[in-house]
């Protein structure tokens, strides 16, 4: 049952509380929210696939390693809300796998959710991340319960939660705001142990919101920024009610990690496979600033692309070989490696500052001093700027300018910040990447290596291989 | 003669021709410029302290150590302008020295020059770095011949010159542009070599601009970048006519060099005087951040702050050094040492990435998400940010949510970018610092101890210290 | 025509000129050349598994990627001299198989001497680094003509060689040198232009050797560079003749890079799987001194620690990456992606400092200042030892002791040092791996990720995936 | 009264229980104790430069900056335990200041030793580091109470110790040893808190020696580390009574880290200017090398001797400021900044793996695999290593052949790990570093600097100073 762009602008007039710059505003029209028309033709095309024979799938469990490439690739050309969407629903359904021999309940509402959500086409957004108060304080010692969100109330119909969700890409634009605990919960914390389902207009929520690069609109000073942007939501849920059928966790502790996890691991393979494209793309722009420039041959600057180059390249391997190393789960699932996966993501992300001051060094100043789009228009001025501005490649003067603004928006402006931020911390910030990668490493078979080398296993040293350092 | 502020705005209404957006503006009156009322209290300010007994200085040339920190630490209380204009003079006293014997008909021009902005309170800015065109070439295989600015004509009058010259914050509001060779010349290129004074408003000048922070013109939501901003100009050089009076350099290669030189040591010591605060201010952040989020004990959060501290040190401590070990020049001036001097400006610079990298994750994903300014005053919004905004320190919510703000603003926005090419490519880039550190640094002393450790020397290797690493 | 380890030793004593310490030596008795017995008993166990029914792959060529990383695998548990071999048929036959169309007369002898070779169980080492002489120069420039090696001399039986070759592991020790070009000659370079097959013990062939380790013979203080060490040879060409039927290049410019580049492939895959192991192992011995040491519940040992698995797990996930995209060449062959490939060896090389200063870092000071061996025999002093070395953990002080011993040797000592400028020299040095990275990367398409971001190419901006940073 | 050699040989035959390898052994005689001689030359000296007429001070207490640059630069060319004698009679001294006021009677028996050491020219050297057990523990939870030294018995004589110093360069050489906490005790720690000196032939201690570079004796193939080494000690007090009148502290807590962080600051102000000259050498030894390479001038070498260059001016920098901003103590003392000294102190290590890498980089495969000294002298391959291994430039095969042994034995040996591990762990390792930066940080004015830069204090931001990108 398919949703036409019409019917998700019309969906969205639900009386949801969304606010904006300190007023309730209706997300549909108001000027800074217009990426809602993206989302909107996301549907429509949807449809049109589907009329013409290639329906995109709108939730898929990869059983093989050839399938969940297709996927990962397929996934990359969605609209960023299907993707979300999909990734979600990959993430409950691993969830809900985990928890069906000892929750079977739980698991049952969780597979009605996905099979509704599929049916009636609805988007759906993770909500994870709690206001958390005092960062070195667990819930139980926070000046205020609502630190993190938690039930308050209890009755034959369901539940009522009070707390807030912050960080949550979309919140005013999605159906359903899919509720899970932020961290692993301790004994004792059941008041806190809660996931589950809340459509985005119901009773008690409000959405506060902020949208980056709201003050770059000129498409020709910021031709990446100036792109419609996704909001950002902070949600309040002020004693909101939800009924049994919705919930998929109510005190129980241990299960409280998994939730968040399960979808990390999703979410973070996509990321990387955004992040390796992306780190490519820094790599071609380095290279067409040389190639502007004429520099393109001078060592350093070679070097320095070189250099990137290799860093991209990590990211890619990192992606690879999740894909290629990943395993099937009991359920039939086949998930890609977590060691892997979140290497991935960590290097890209690290990397990031070094690959945009290398784009920053070649290119130059005129990142920042270029003279404005308005003065290639000029026929006084656009004759000055095609003149100087031009460095003895086929490149324009004009060209070459419009080139400076694209380095400036994507590696040394707001939207290269925003972009930083966003891998520092979104999809499980780097130290919940690092947390992943030591429990994932093999460690036994490591230290045996090391206790081999040592001579303290007693195993025979030369049974080791040894490289012999043949020079070429 | 001290200018009052008025009388600075009226000086600036003298026909010149600046470009903003492609059209010609008048920069006292249009937003975007408002700077120049900055400037303008500058001059008041000037005024007052002269009448309350307290002067600062309009020019000094350093004659003993003490007088050259004392000279750096005025500086840094100067307006902006100001500052400039005041290393400047230094530097081209700097350089007027330089040429007194083999070019003293120069000499006298240059102090002539200093002596009359002195006298009539003038703002001078350099103009230095050319078009360049193609960066494998030099001027003479340009496709354009002006891509380096050069003299076009020569008269009993003076000479007239074309050409263009970048990156001149200020250009368009201040009195003179200082116009010097961008490199060394050599032989072969006098066409090139040539230094000289213009007024902003001579016939033939044309100052395209660019501002910073143009959009951030919200002081809520930008508390440091929507502070009036210098703009940058891009000025053109169309047959300009220059008396020979004006004139400090026409086809002598031999001392092109040494004009951006002088300026640059002086630059480069204000410039590192301003890191050494502007990396303490990074840490500061920092630790406000692990405040107000109760993180300012774990570890990892610690173990960055430390780094930080440590990598700000090493800025104070070139500047320190640059200072301690001063030394006199031929003509009687305390010359700050360019190693120390480029080593602190190269580290500031480098290090500027993991400084914002570390306020961005000790903050945490609420540089980007957190609700807008007007959040604060709608009173429901507000109670919300109140409750879930506040981390059980001191400080509360709306606080919190703006100190926010202000590290987004510094540490991953538009200007976090701006300063960061801005050091990385102004006052000569960080490949002119390795340069100059090379050229400077004493390397046949080094080898000497080199052939002493390797025992090539014959010197006795028992006499050479040794640490005794003893363990504390 | 299997040899045993008793006819190996025999083969050696052929006249050869190896020089240790200023005099001509037999290899087969020196007490520095004591790996001699070691690969004689990898001989024995050849025939062992033969006879076992579980034969070793003499030699292979991979057709699959299946077939490709079983190959790989059986290598890493080779004979160090064994497995140089193979890489050697293996990038010989890749040689071969390139030159097959326009020198098929070369391509049959290569690929009758890889028969010859297999068929008498004949050791092959590559000869590749010339002297080099000044590094600025060409060889057309240098003060020697011999500084690479040349042909002096033709005749209707061969050709004469004269010329060095460096850093040849293990040329004391082998049967055969494959002599090929250090890099891609030029038109003018013919008479550099030279590839050939030398028996080591050939009239003019002198080989002087190096030994690494040489003073660390003492097990219990040295547990793992104590191990019998491959010498290094420095092999001088003085006027050696070889026979045409082994002459496989003399005087074509084109081929003289493919041969070192085809093998250079496999070596540096070889080499990946080495320092894949080699990092994880490092990553073991910081965790079992941290654990031997009390401190692996230390945050920021903890964090080291996991720098480490990521850094080690870079270097897998290239390896993992190159097997899982290799491609099948046009000759049938399943070779390795380059990029992959290098990327690897380069991080795992450059990774190398930071893994042994943090082994160093966890260990402390008594990685160095541990009392002696026979200090743990000693009754009184073993008694100090178990007393005041124990701490806390399982592990006797003794053990702990040891344990010290092996971290020093491993990332603190001679070996740590040799380990290191091997990976960086050896297989292509880390300059060759930027190379070869920026060859192998598709940078047409990067190019066009850029121009697509920065709106240069017409694209719509909204159809590029973003990440939608949804926090966890 | 000072000693000559033969005095101070004779003083160590004093029945001292030196072990070495297991066995008791006098250090007059054994020939890996050589260093032994070194000592005694320096009291020679010493003996010779007083007749002369220019005495080098024994002890001294710099009262401006300008006597502690001389002081620093004297201890530079003293004699290895010479030099730590009298850091630490400096450290003594500052200690004995700080408990004048609440321990008399301790400053007078600590000043009364230092008078004593000085009247006997004495040997002193330091002994901190405790065996420590379980890292993660305190002295009280250890398994074994003697992991930190402590007192065990006392008297109407005095005290009885028992534990472990470890890390004690030169114990087995020195008169005596000089006991401390190795950090600050806590209250219910009394037993603990005990400093003395103690004669090096007390009945109960017994010196375990370790010798670096023990098996680096040949001075032709390792120039640097062929040297006579400072043995290392592993000292055990068993039982060890001290008398009154050398006893320092005993239970009081409260003054326990007072000791070391005296004795602390004068040694990393030494280190530091020991590592400011050594990373001046490498930087010497990498364009050595480049030199003989002829690889000088190509790009990628000078920039990074270039960088080199640079970090090895962080560390002069550091020192310089630490001398330049020195801060006279309440007792008169010129003490340098400890902000600074441990800066230059923590870059210094933390940058040696770069600047081996380096050496290693530009110097290429023959460090390891050069031919040995004994080639040079056999008449045959002396004649092949002249031509092959001269590479164009001045200087001669064999002497380039002889700088690759000192830049193996420099940067890649086991001198090159010992030199790093001695740096990171010794004179406080980079962890106290890090504190102690953090601790003289003005955390204050940098946390000032933000709150103005983020609009927080109400001070008016275009106050604030602000580079003003000046290009050039």
């Amino acid at each position: 049952m398919a949703m036409t762009g019409e019917e998700y602008l019309e969906s969205l007039r639900d009386g949801r509380q969304v606010v904006y710059r300190g007023e309730v505003i209706d997300v549909t029209t108001h000027p800074k929210f217009s990426v809602v028309h993206t989302i909107a033709k996301g549907y429509d095309k949807a449809i049109e696939l589907t009329n013409a024979g290639t329906p995109v799938k709108t939730r898929s469990f990869p059983r093989s390693i050839d399938e969940l490439r297709a996927d990962i690739e397929e996934m990359q050309h969605l609209e960023g809300t299907q993707r979300v969407t999909r990734l979600a629903m990959l993430g409950l359904h691993t969830a809900a796998g985990r928890m069906a021999k000892e929750y079977p309940e739980y698991q049952r509402r969780i597979e009605a959710f996905v099979q509704r959500c599929d049916e009636f086409d609805l988007r759906v957004v993770p909500a994870i991340t709690d206001a958390k108060g005092n960062r070195a304080l667990g819930p139980l010692k926070q000046h205020d319960p609502d630190a993190y969100l938690r039930i308050v109330g209890r009755s034959e119909e369901g539940i009522t939660i009070s707390g807030a969700k912050l960080h949550v890409t979309n919140a005013a634009l999605t159906h359903e705001l899919l509720v899970m605990p932020t961290k692993q919960m301790k004994p004792g914390e059941e008041e806190w142990s809660v996931a589950c389902a809340v459509p985005a207009n119901a009773m008690g929520v409000v959405i506060m919101t902020a949208v980056p690069g709201a003050f770059a609109e000129d498409p020709a000073y910021y031709p990446y920024s100036s792109r419609p942007q996704h909001p950002y939501g902070f949600i309040v849920f002020d004693e909101v009610f939800v009924p049994w059928e919705r919930v998929f966790l109510t005190g129980e502790t241990q299960p409280t990690g998994g939730f968040a996890h399960s979808l990390g691991l999703w979410l973070r393979l996509d990321t990387a496979a955004v992040q390796a494209d992306e780190s490519d793309m820094l790599v071609g722009l380095a290279q067409l600033l040389a190639e502007a420039n004429g520099s393109e041959k001078i060592p350093h600057i070679r070097d320095k692309i070189a250099e990137m180059v290799l860093d991209a390249t990590v990211v890619r391997a990192g992606f690879e070989a999740a894909v290629a190393t990943a395993k099937i789960t009991p359920d039939g699932f086949c998930a890609p490696d977590e060691l892997y996966t979140n290497m991935a993501k960590y290097f890209a992300t690290m990397n990031m500052p070094k690959a945009y001051a290398i784009v920053q060094d070649i290119g130059g100043g005129s990142l920042l001093t270029a003279p404005m789009p308005e003065d290639l228009e000029n026929p006084t001025t656009s004759a000055y700027l095609d003149k100087y501005m031009k460095a003895g490649s086929d490149m324009s003067g004009a060209d070459r300018t419009r080139l400076f603004y694209a380095a400036r928006d994507l590696a040394a402006d707001a939207n290269a910040g925003r972009r930083q931020v966003t891998y520092m911390h979104g999809a499980g910030g780097l130290y919940a990447q690092k947390l992943v990668a030591r429990r994932h490493f093999n460690m036994d078979r490591a230290k045996q290596l090391a206790r081999d080398a040592a001579g303290l296993s007693g195993k025979a040293a030369d049974d080791s291989p040894e490289t012999l350092d043949v020079a070429l």
